[in-house]
């Protein structure tokens, strides 16, 4: 398959999901992005709207089309949520595979989903066709469904930093802590005075205390991951920079485990991922060790003294916790070789 | 006291810490700075080195003179590690109070603190005379003390958001989370690759892990507070930003009690301190409303579905994290008002 | 007059320019703001918007009444363009003087103002009695106005780093370039998406290349202060970070003059002024040297081998470029000492 | 040539010029990295050093050794000045070419190199073998020299900004002004107490204004491509960022040309550049818009009402300003199409 041609449609493709998408198919051998949609832009270049891909791409957005999108392989969305589940149905009858970068299909507890997303999921009955698409956790799944839900961009940080442990019984299933930071393009490119420069700047704050939507879904899928419920207690925070994600995990041994072994544990869950770096034992990892690649990078320690194991995880939000995950799955998906297109090495300085 | 001249010695006035100091003590009615002591750059004008001083202060950084320093009412140490505590009893003697804005005095544990600083203590003798100077916790101690401890920034921010809800009893002992932020000011002035601009900027990650000399500062004084040990996980993080501190701390409720009584528990155990400002329920402190502040300001909430509580916690970490905690001690120790020169509002946007 | 209360007013105090002068008047001991007004706020604490104001205002916004404005010595207006010019004449017959912050009387040519403003001036007649509020070049003015025109953030620096040569006739009255540089809070607290912190972060540019609307208040200025017309090509640029401003100004000799003739000429311009600092020989400002003070640092070198004089000159665009200026008007206007709480010392890191 | 193997050495990569090219070499589909060299961190893996590495190179840090080198096809200088002027003659004998990322072969004038290089240089004889590797303006010396002198980064912003119009006679050889901004990174990763992120951060000045190093060089390729000698003011500034420079370029129009004929020169100039995009008439580039990519945006305008010319110029100081143009010399120099491995979209947000 590693000269096939996917054609691509992205609906919505005016936020940072949408031009991050853009900069990582520009470098993808496989993908020729057919059409790019927005209702309050069509007509505009897109390299007009992001100019960083001036030579790039000659396509203009366009009004969303369904005859133009049907005649997709994938469609990414890229859009609020309440919008994919909004055209799945159609879609799928033409054949087409969904790659959802909102949260429509990621919890499939739909109660759940109506209480945080405060509406009615438009197709409950899609999701049987549905994976989770978190590769290193979900990877058969997603080779065999129509529709990905591609994770939130905490769940992502903090699902491959906590299963290995959860999986291999070394942790309690209850007392967990995540605390995580996020650069502030996670916040969207919508105007928002919360978000400006001169308010974000030289500033570091939680945000989301009494909950966050990234809550159920995590949990959801720690559940399934380790077998039994599992209590998390996860705090959000806003760092003062444009890309990154760090979480600190703080689990409970429920034996006696030296660090080695933990050390070890995490290694060989992911001796086989591409996208999963295990730092050497000692050493931390820093957001900027993987901005603009789709690298997770994981370190985990055992403080002197305690029963606590703290696991560091990083990714940039945009394309691990996005984008880029979106093109791994398409690859996925498409039967490609799951690294294609994503070999950035990260931008360092 | 209140037209008092305290006349003011500061050793080793060249990091931050230093030029913080002299900030602050521009703008205070009753200070004085007699001497500002620096080996490597006697000579110089203070404003040369730090022109935001320039029209506030004629002083030059002189070599340190006991002669001079045996004639202030008040020293501050805004040295390294191991330098107050050599000259401690020569000033005491001549009947000098002293503020060490280092570590020598923050442990009475002289073996922990040992081990953490890697050297012998100079003076265990002098501990008993040394008081912990977080004067919302110690204040009558510190009243009374010749000697007083500066309180790590990190230590400060987690202290003041932790300790009312363990003497209240609400609580576990065991199982607490600290998870802190620091702007890249806490690392000091010292030329070092790590802290570069370049390498600082738009990252941020965890470190000390394994370790950090501030959590044998914390456990004592919380041992101290709640009457029994405390198992405490502290991991600092780096923030792009100069100034800032914000700690996520994570404690286990040991009865059932209301988001409501907990915010109740803080404003009471704060009602009357000048320096420490609980927000209003549901809203969340960021460390700009207390850049360049003496400020701390804390929230607390109960997440829905658990049985943690979590506090919010934010400083300045060179003005109540360093330099203004330590003027706030200097006007405990000389009776003077307790927010004289310290009543700056924050620097917003 | 030192222990007299200017009672005071501030329409529009909910961007940054209100934040900042409630924050300089929290400490200025003769003033006294008896409201603060603002539609969209109306009833919300002041420091509940601005949570640094906590414990130093109990006020909340109001909706703006004349009655209560009518009441006050002073009132500042904090607004858009073109609000000031509405009610000055009302507040004028009862007495009130007025300092406006933007920029309904920065320029006497009417048809130019109405030119770059989009709008008919309300008030032409009042123009008379109107002082451009840049102390250190008319300060007598001032004194006797009874509307003062805070100038715009670009001209203070500006001016204040190339008037002493042309007054000289050291430096040719043509082809002089002002390439300026403000930190984002200029753009004000508008939602507003390319002042997003994630799009300005990181990242520089030019703007208004093509003309910007504090060329014809600059040229204007220039031309009074110089005595004749004069040429000046200005191009200002965004900086990322939130307060700060340089302008570097490019004029040509008019005849040899040393580089220590250079400095000797602006020593002795300012040598009296308490607001502008000339930097030592061979030195240069940096902004954070200004950050949150009223003070403009100037330096000015000849580079070798050219005919060229180059000044660059700091400010903090919010105090000297707005607030701060402001409030020096006011204790000028009000025949107070100038310096009244102004004496902030940067915060510098 | 297209399926060639270039064998690279690079001498001295623990800077942020080595990184960069090692980043942008890992996805060259030509290159083989056979040594890096460097004398303090020999036998350290370079992905240790440098995280983001990891998974891209199993290379570490070697002694340099001349016999390794001259097997080299292409050997990169990463180094401070001085050093390859002191191993091109022995690499150049073994038929090795030399692309020096330093300032050794950058002025032809031997006189003025050692004036402000501060050192005799080291072959002068070498000189005529030399080609100044700014392709746009070099081209076809670059394909017949041996060894390439990489332009300083505000050379290149500068000379591909200003050179189409003095080439075309529209605009004045005196008077020029060059104003520079440049992100952090291009002071290196040497530890310096000015680079600290406690110091840059959130500040702004220019440095640098008697005298530059960039300037000679200017002065010398403006000379040859204008055909006479030009007379032109620099003043670098810092910007508180990593990457990205920005040159504002302001001339005098030797007669009357309007707006859309700058425009149409300077497309023409460039039309069939890869690297150099002329943005559309009436915007302006960011540098956030060449963020880890190879090229350079420009714009140009008249300001209504004066006779200059002003052009905008953006690179990333790294890539086209360093590391990126290294590398399109190199492929130049190996008859390589010279886009190979340079399509780096920019990475923006």
């Amino acid at each position: 398959m590693e000269n096939a041609t996917v054609k691509i449609g992205i609906v919505g493709g005016t936020g940072y999901t949408g031009v991050e998408l853009l900069r990582l198919l520009a470098s993808h051998p496989n993908a020729e992005v057919v059409a790019i949609t927005s209702r309050s832009e069509a007509g505009m270049p897109v390299a007009e709207l992001f100019p960083n891909l001036r030579g790039h791409y000659d396509l203009a957005f366009s009004e969303p089309s369904p005859e133009v999108l049907k005649g997709c392989d994938v469609v990414f969305f890229a859009t609020p949520h309440g919008v994919a589940m909004s055209m799945a149905k159609e879609l799928m009858a033409a054949g087409v595979k969904i790659i959802d970068l909102a949260a429509d299909f990621r919890i499939e507890d739909m109660q759940a989903w109506s209480k945080w997303y405060g509406m009615e999921h438009a197709c409950p009955d899609v999701m049987p066709q549905v994976a989770y698409g978190l590769p290193e956790l979900f990877r058969t799944d997603i080779q065999q469904a129509k529709v990905i839900a591609n994770p939130g961009c905490y769940p992502t940080s903090i699902l491959l930093g906590a299963v290995p442990f959860l999986k291999a019984g070394l942790v309690k299933l209850d007392g967990i802590v995540a605390d995580g930071k996020s650069g502030v393009s996670g916040a969207g490119r919508g105007a928002n005075v919360a978000m400006l420069g001169a308010e974000m700047s030289e500033s570091f704050k939680a945000y989301g205390v009494a909950g966050h939507r990234h809550l159920p879904e995590m949990l959801e899928k720690l559940h399934q991951q380790a077998g039994a419920p599992v209590d998390l207690t996860f705090v959000p925070h806003l760092v003062p920079m444009v890309r990154g994600m760090e979480s600190s995990i703080y689990m409970t041994l429920a034996q006696d485990v030296s660090q080695a072994e933990l050390q070890s544990v995490l290694e060989a869950a992911y001796a086989d991922e591409p996208f999963v770096d295990v730092m050497p034992a000692g050493s931390l990892p820093e957001t900027r060790m993987v901005k603009g690649s789709n690298m997770c990078r994981l370190a985990v320690y055992r403080p002197e003294g305690g029963n606590k194991v703290v696991v560091s995880s990083v990714i940039d939000n945009l394309v691990k916790g996005a984008a880029g995950q979106a093109v791994q799955n398409m690859n996925v998906l498409c039967h490609l070789p799951e690294i294609t297109g994503l070999q950035q090495v990260a931008l360092m300085p």
